[in-house]
């Protein structure tokens, strides 16, 4: 009898040899053997292919494979399969972590294509199905099982993790807890949490500085045959613009996903905006990343760390760019070596304060998240409303007042005419006030919108962070023994974790804040505008006009 | 064969012996013989009953007796039958016409039905089907034949129109232009036209006066068993309050339309308004009172006749109420008699300039009642998307506000506090703003709705008026022979129509401004005030709130 699986979550095929495959359909397997976190089957339409096995459960006498066993009192270790991508993967030792973003120099300066899948970015809230890894090969892809090999040399008394698909796992968050992360730290990587008056925070940046992106210019290479989209940024710490392209982001932002575990690393733009008002893709982009550039500099971790610094200061001396670029994707600090770089306060975290403060956050970011949407969904019907019936309504009223004025010009007498003028601009009037309210919603709605869309980004990414932290804390709960190094590692993942938490919160209030404000004062310019109107039109009925 | 006749209009039967009939159906008349301007007969549903003697045309082999002949070569008179009733068909002797509105002095006092057929109001623009008489008896009604017997001994020279439902023969202008009218005029009576600026124009009342309408306050009578709504009226030439009924200006408003031919009473609001706001009707009824009286009261000639004079001003005397009642429909100035009481400038008209002046307002007339159609779709659907629609809207996004706000506070830290109020309160603000949408409407929307069906209401008469007009001025062309008196008479007329259509536009520029200026400085408040609310929401974002 064929081996079956039964699919778990939807898989839609994007690439050549790949199958897609439905939710509770029966697939065969053709081997039980994983090909770098893929198997081969046929699905129930016949065809065959690979699919990311995280995406199925295997039938076997009843027992499934995809079993969730978080116990520390399982000591079976295992060598991890490369198939823990994407998120900070790279664990402890050195060279280029599986990741699709990255490729060789010499790739670098072909034309990617800005609107292939996304690489890199983590996806959804919990409920989300597991990430896999990507079917296409790159140089360095492979090579890594030997770290994980090393790694498994792990410690007796605190248990693996068995779930393959584990965040905690993925993030490092594991191997650093079990003592495997090891790397030399520069005193210029030091990232401190200190406590602060609502608890522990990222060390606040000495040198603030913010970043401007102009509007994207073409550019065009190989005589002519290429072109793209350059953006020119200015940070302000330099003053000096660096022009950069979309798939440069692309790239930095896969280097800080895998660099920092617990820090919200904030989406980039949609890479195919489908916008309301067909607005011109490009600009809204730009929009985007002004957006994303603001969340960037005001993270005290992200906005001075390395990658990011090359990537805003280094000009167009193409060989300091490599250089620069190398070093970054050979950054040892990253997944579990990230929280080797971290300094806690004095004075460990109560881990029951701190699990109760996770749990409100987690609530939060649920209702947060749930809210959001319904406001979302809200401010872009209210915007297509104003766009489309607002606008009709108030032109329609225009115009027939202007119906109005010219029934009555027939009658000539002069003292008729001023009234007859005065009807014909009151008309001309509700004709403006409805393309007023059709402007509107892009000065004040859309903005909300953005700022939305960015927070659901980052509230996609807390569950992942929430999950290192849990899984340091359940594995230190779940061992009798008290061992004060694991105690001294979780509490490091607790101040990080919490003090992104406390960072997300600031940035929350002052960007909601300030977009409230912006919204208000666009509304209140806007009636004011609509008023003035009026106004002139009611001067039109005094008999000297 | 049985005489057959052919249905001209619809008829719907409203009392006890009459049949409905549709148009172009086939009646059998069980006689050739008019009763008082009705036809008994039998319908195609096999109905028998009586119906409107000018619905139908009589089959008689091809040649139908409803005929349209206006030649002055046709001396043929016939006696008028009672069929030309409702507008000032009185013609030239005394005594009461043919009128429902009028009854005997002991009906006065009876309770009646405010909501039974609107009575005495002239119907429609000229498409309307002819006036008919309504088949109640009333002591009175009768003995009216010898009166058209009467005028019948026509003036050889011109002849009478043949269409018995012309209002030029209706309106007793024909009888005027040919010389058949003959009253005391007192010099009280004289109405005078003077040349201004603009044409012929009503002299103006050198002691011009408003009326105020109060709240209709509920009396009863009879021990109780009824009741009723009376509304205390103070004019301001006397000061005094009278009491008035519905039914008051019912029988007014018939008086009037009796009187004076060739004027624009305006229309009495509906019996039934069915408000879209269902909104109290009395209160919706006292309004268009409001603009009623401010309309009769603006009127030179309206405002000083003795018949309004006595409802303004009589008080509580019930008999000297009934004096002045009964003197009123004794009055032998209406109809033709009426222009007996018109003093014109010394020059006379030029005839071809009045017929390009009526020609032109004619055509102002019905391009004014075609817009003023859009016009009040327009707004009433503006209206009730403002209800409706825009008040969703805006509280749907305050909605959404509000629980952007619940969710921000399950964070309750300090600095958040402040933003999570300020939201809570913008999302307040959007559904007030929502309730000014849906509350607005009724101060700047009705009131142009109401003047637009007021207006309609001239509009409608005006058609009449300008027949008159034309009737007089074809009777005069079709003569060969140039009669002094013929010329001077048409003079009379023509004066008085152009007066009547200036006061018109005047009227109408003065209403159209002010109510336009109304509208727009109640758009500009309404915009101020979401504005405050606005301002006052984001003043809820400044840090010390």
């Amino acid at each position: 009898m064929a081996l079956k699986a039964r699919v778990l979550y939807d898989f839609h095929s994007e690439n050549q040899g790949e199958i897609s495959i439905t939710e509770n359909e029966l697939v065969t397997l053709f081997s039980e053997e994983e090909l770098e976190g893929w198997l081969e089957g046929e699905n129930s339409r016949g065809e065959a292919g690979l699919f990311p096995a995280s995406y199925v459960e295997i039938i076997r006498d009843h027992i499934t494979t995809n079993t969730n066993n978080n116990g520390c009192s399982s000591p079976k270790t295992k060598a991890l399969s490369p198939t823990q991508s994407q998120r900070g993967l790279g664990a402890s030792s050195g060279g280029s972590s599986f990741n699709t973003s990255q490729g060789s120099d010499e790739d670098w300066d072909d034309d990617w294509d800005d609107s292939s899948p996304a690489t890199g970015a983590p996806q959804g809230l919990g409920s989300t199905p597991p990430l896999y890894p990507v079917t296409t090969s790159l140089p360095g892809r492979r090579g890594s099982a030997q770290q994980y090999q090393q790694q498994a040399k792990s410690s007796a008394t605190v248990g693996r993790n068995l779930n393959r698909f584990s965040t905690f796992v993925k993030s490092g968050g594991e191997a650093f807890l079990l003592g495997e992360a090891s790397a030399f730290v520069k005193d210029g990587d030091r990232i401190c949490v200190v406590m602060g008056k609502h608890g522990p925070e990222w060390q606040e940046d000495p040198y603030p500085f913010t970043c401007t992106i102009d509007d994207p210019t073409k550019q065009t290479k190989f005589k002519g045959m290429k072109s793209y989209m350059s953006y020119g940024l200015t940070p302000t710490h330099t003053n000096v613009q660096v022009n950069r392209r979309y798939k440069h982001f692309d790239w930095l932002y896969a280097r800080l996903v895998e660099r920092f575990p617990v820090i919200s690393v904030p989406h980039l733009p949609e890479k195919q905006a489908t916008g309301r008002f067909e607005e011109d893709f490009i600009s809204k982009r730009r929009k985007g990343l002004i957006w994303w550039m603001n969340h960037m500099t005001s993270h005290p971790v992200l906005a001075r760390c390395d990658v990011f610094q090359h990537f805003l200061t280094c000009g167009a001396d193409e060989k300091a760019w490599k250089q620069g670029k190398r070093k970054a994707e050979r950054d040892e600090l990253v997944g579990a070596n990230f929280f080797l770089t971290i300094s806690t306060p004095a004075v460990p975290l109560d881990l029951q304060e701190v699990e109760s403060k996770i749990e409100g956050f987690k609530t939060f970011t649920k209702r947060m998240d749930e809210n959001t949407v319904v406001v979302n969904t809200t401010i872009n019907e209210f915007a297509r409303k104003q766009i489309a019936g607002f606008k009709k309504e108030y032109q329609k009223v225009g115009q027939s007042f202007k119906l109005l004025a010219q029934a009555f010009e027939l009658d000539q007498q002069a003292y008729s005419v001023g009234l007859n003028k005065a009807i014909a601009y009151t008309g001309e009037a509700y004709e403006a006030i409805g393309e007023y309210f059709a402007e509107q919603p892009r000065h004040d709605l859309d903005p909300i919108s953005d700022l939305l869309d960015l927070y659901r980004g980052h509230l996609s990414n807390f569950p992942d962070i929430i999950h290192v932290q849990k899984g340091a804390l359940t594995k230190v709960k779940d061992c009798s023994k008290q061992e004060s190094e694991l105690h001294e590692r979780c509490n490091i993942i607790s101040c990080a974790t919490l003090a992104e938490i406390q960072h997300f919160h600031r940035t929350r209030v002052r960007d909601f804040r300030s977009q409230m404000q912006h919204h208000l004062r666009q509304q209140i310019g806007f009636f004011q505008k609509i008023t003035a109107k009026l106004e002139d039109a009611l001067q039109r009925y005094d008999d000297d006009h």
